[in-house]
């Protein structure tokens, strides 16, 4: 039923390759299916004016999408001047996703930026950032400690992301873009390693959802992300 | 226990004033507690480009702040050259949301722009904007049907938004802005007249929930969202 | 003769809603006919760079329309990305001519910022918005003196504008948007309590006066600023 | 008594070189004292979008300043990405200025663009602006006539303009930069070759001024006016 | 005597990963060295404004580097929201290099869009831009050819780029980052397959050089790009 | 055969007008033929950040054209918000070529920005600026040293440029636009006083070209550069 022939509650393979880059902290290349967001950490000790002299940590994140991951080529936001609405939506969710899965006392004065660039697009590309994102984090995270710039551990538990929709009446997990783009109500949740909820976003274009299918929704969820922590675990052990 | 006095199921008092402006084609002013949104609606022959020629109609919306809405003077955007990412995700969601509601065959080729201006914000200023930008399309799409442009009604129900979010501990009905700041967790939860979800965000800034806390706030926000479209149903009358 | 019946040397209904929003130190709904501005007054104790150290203070003004305050919705500034020239150059005068009536010693170093955002235009948008605005200059600088933290008046006397020009042969005082659309003269005249000229603007568009006629519209300018200033006096009282 | 030892009543030494550039359809060298600024004149077949059909045709202006045409270097408009407020007021009052000495039916669906750059600056950069610009828009209208593209006269009188100010209490003409820069009170009068009034502009930066003085300083600018129109004449003839 | 170790006429290890990503006409990640450029060409049947209607094809390029492309992280242009002096630099220089190897009559009037974002930088982006700019160039052109959308070949020939410069004194092929930013001159060399030069680019930060070394460089050069051109001829067979 | 009925290796009348405006520290009106640019060289205390500290100084440029420069207007960058790829470029080659003659130690840690305003343009207006450019900077350093804020001279020799291309099949010096708007290949070439090189730009655009024409042109550059050095010696003596 679903046009790549996964059945309802299975996910597209997962590959994390970790190191990608060799600047970055820490860097990952994610693919979730055809998918591929490469994510960068960067340390800097530098933090944003509004927490100077506080002692706390920041994390933020930025999103980009090169011009031609998708299927027709989109203008290149830095030739149009600005980032579109859908890139500050989806890097603002990036980090405050990935800030509820860190300990800001314990990272110290300093900001991390987590890059999520898609180089192929194929649906899910937020999801696969905040998965992505969460492990180029720790890689960077791991610097800092093995160095002993810091001493505890700034990141409380895995933070990882997957979306989940109706489509053809059926709630499936992890949409793909043929997917995505026929679902009236899609949802992106954003999950701990132990399962708290951190963000949830439920929407319908055009359409109404009932708390029933809201729930099915999240139950197929739980199951992704916890597929999508195991992946990350493997990948930074 | 809250800063208001109020306990936690109680929303503000709410009105909503009719007519504010004389030029839209509808226009409120809602008031929830101390925010207070003006909300216009226009209606325009033209449509977006990427529905020319469909025969279906367009709701969209905007959503700005004058600059001492707040507590202290925020830099006016238009000087600042651009929307900040706040106000591109506000809009965006004040758009799909009313959209929902909305029978884009009955309302024809055309297109009505839902202004949402905050004159003063005291929290939750993207759920009153709903709420009243809800008012106002009402009020432009009664002079559509009244003038015969259209002849079956393009509203399929109310929508109507309220925040909800975890204070002290405590799940509460409609945060204002001293609970907003200090909760760690809180949604947005737009729904129709009957019931169904139209758009749920619940996001936790440095913290996480469980399934059961968002079951919580959900409840409290039914109750309160049926509040809202009983005083819209009154302005409207 | 005039399309809205008055005769020549008539103002429109005047009222001045002062406190109409409660964060701004000082804050005003003006009401000239149709024309509704709602000004407010920002005190901070930062001032621009060129004063620094001087012990000088500084008042300077910003001017918004919303998008519907219109007879047909203009795209917001926000969203085009800059201010057009005509906002540019009314907040500059609004500014001007609020400084004119400043003691810049008295006011000691620190910057009021006065808004004006136009609610609903019907003509003379500039004009209200200067006698608005010194409504809401006036409460702020009142602040500051009931709290002691300055001890002599900053405001040396009242400062308002009127609008007059030749509609349909004959000079007419405060020019609503039927006859400002029409007039080839029109003139802004921002003057004092005293009656003093701060502030000649007059202008053809597309055809010239002579003095005569300028003259009579600074007698029709000195008639409508002083009835401005009684309803400043009682609205500040 | 003025930092320059002219009279009160006397103009800065005024030449205007026609031919300046070869390009332009009209172009010339205006030079009031130190103030010189490069004034060129464009035809063009298309019109603003808003005359469009109409056969009328438009005249609008632009102006500019060479980074160091100042006493300090001033960041390069195009750098900063913006006109300044002061720009876009002043190419506002050209295009206002010369368009009320202009026969628009008969000039034709055509544009003309009068752009001033100022090449070296010392006060009374917008007069001479405005005076030079009508010498180019001559030249290139004289284009059109001998070129028989147009048959009857587009412009109907010259336009000139000087300032004139209150310096050391003293009503003074054509103010240069020492002056301009004290002058608690000053305005630039734009008028026609037979004397009507085009524009006036008087204001008072902290300071206000009587009808009196208004009278004086116009007194003296139909003088200066006239000189130009005389400068004028000469330069095309 | 290179950081490196290489010898003075020896290049890095160069390798061409084609189809590196799937939605593109052509596509390629080319490395050379540790510089890693992905390079996407986009065939659009539309052609800017000047060649409309001339049966012409038009190549353009842009480029781009991720923000932690390289050792400090840099500011994204898309929010910095202009692309900088470099940027535009290069993004003409690659679309002038490959037009010089396009039959433009043979492409007939379609755009091609060449993408070059850097992954990974360590000196030498530009040229590997143009170098694998190209290979993406000939399989969206193969593709076209093989569809029979155009049946003669617009590649005229290869082309493809090195930097060469003097280091401690002596002219070296192939500078990597250290090199780069220690040479006094360097250039950049765009050649064809054949031999012949398309571009010339020297220059001397704060220093000068003579032709005999400029004919050294040349030299170097041209061994370099017969080099790249085999390793473009294997990745495209 | 040129358009001009130059013969090949001549070049257009050099003129340099020193002190073209009296505010900068060292000005000129360079004209080449009918291509004149006005060059300022503003001396600023402070530097760049990068070289803050440092001791160094640093010798910038910017470039502009007048809208009406060219035979068809163009759009003031002002206003259409950001200078274009062609201005980049040209700004960046003055300022590289420039520094490459100065010796930045002797000129201490201060800034000279060097601003090149074309007033008309008829082909090589780099190459104009760079040679004006060089002229105001010699003018404003003779006054730091007169003035004896320093005590070694910072300029180690002129720098000038000239453009050559294939016209018509044949090796030309200076193109004027007519030759330049056909030449397939052309290049610019910075040179010093003492014939070593700075900075080599050949390209072709839709074309290639061999060493051995590169060779002719730098041959006809270096005689037209020695003249152009000429013409600068004699305007600053």
């Amino acid at each position: 039923m679903r046009p790549s022939g996964r059945n309802v509650s299975e996910m597209r393979p997962v590959s994390i390759e970790t190191g990608f880059t060799k600047h970055a902290e820490g860097s990952c290349l994610i693919k979730i299916g055809d998918t591929h967001v490469l994510c960068t950490a960067t340390i800097e000790d530098r933090v944003p004016p509004f927490i100077k002299g506080t002692g706390l940590g920041w994390v933020t994140a930025e999103y980009g999408m090169l011009p031609r991951a998708t299927n027709t080529r989109m203008r290149r936001e830095a030739a149009s001047g600005k980032q579109g609405g859908r890139t500050v939506e989806i890097q603002r969710l990036i980090g405050r996703s990935l800030r509820a899965g860190v300990d800001r006392v314990a990272l110290g004065e300093r900001q991390i930026t987590v890059d999520c660039d898609v180089l192929q697009a194929d649906g899910g590309t937020r999801c696969a950032s905040i998965t992505g994102g969460w492990v180029a984090l720790r890689l960077a995270t791991n610097k800092l400690l093995s160095a002993k710039v810091i001493t505890s551990d700034p990141l409380i538990d895995h933070v990882a992301a997957v979306s989940c929709g109706i489509y053809a009446g059926q709630p499936v997990l992890d949409l793909d873009y043929p997917e995505d783009s026929e679902a009236g109500v899609d949802g992106n949740f954003v999950m701990t390693g132990g399962g708290k909820m951190i963000e949830t976003q439920m929407s319908a274009e055009g359409a109404t959802y009932s708390r029933d299918q809201m729930n099915e929704l999240i139950d197929l969820a739980e199951a992704g992300v916890a597929e999508l922590v195991a992946k990350q675990a493997e990948a930074v052990s």
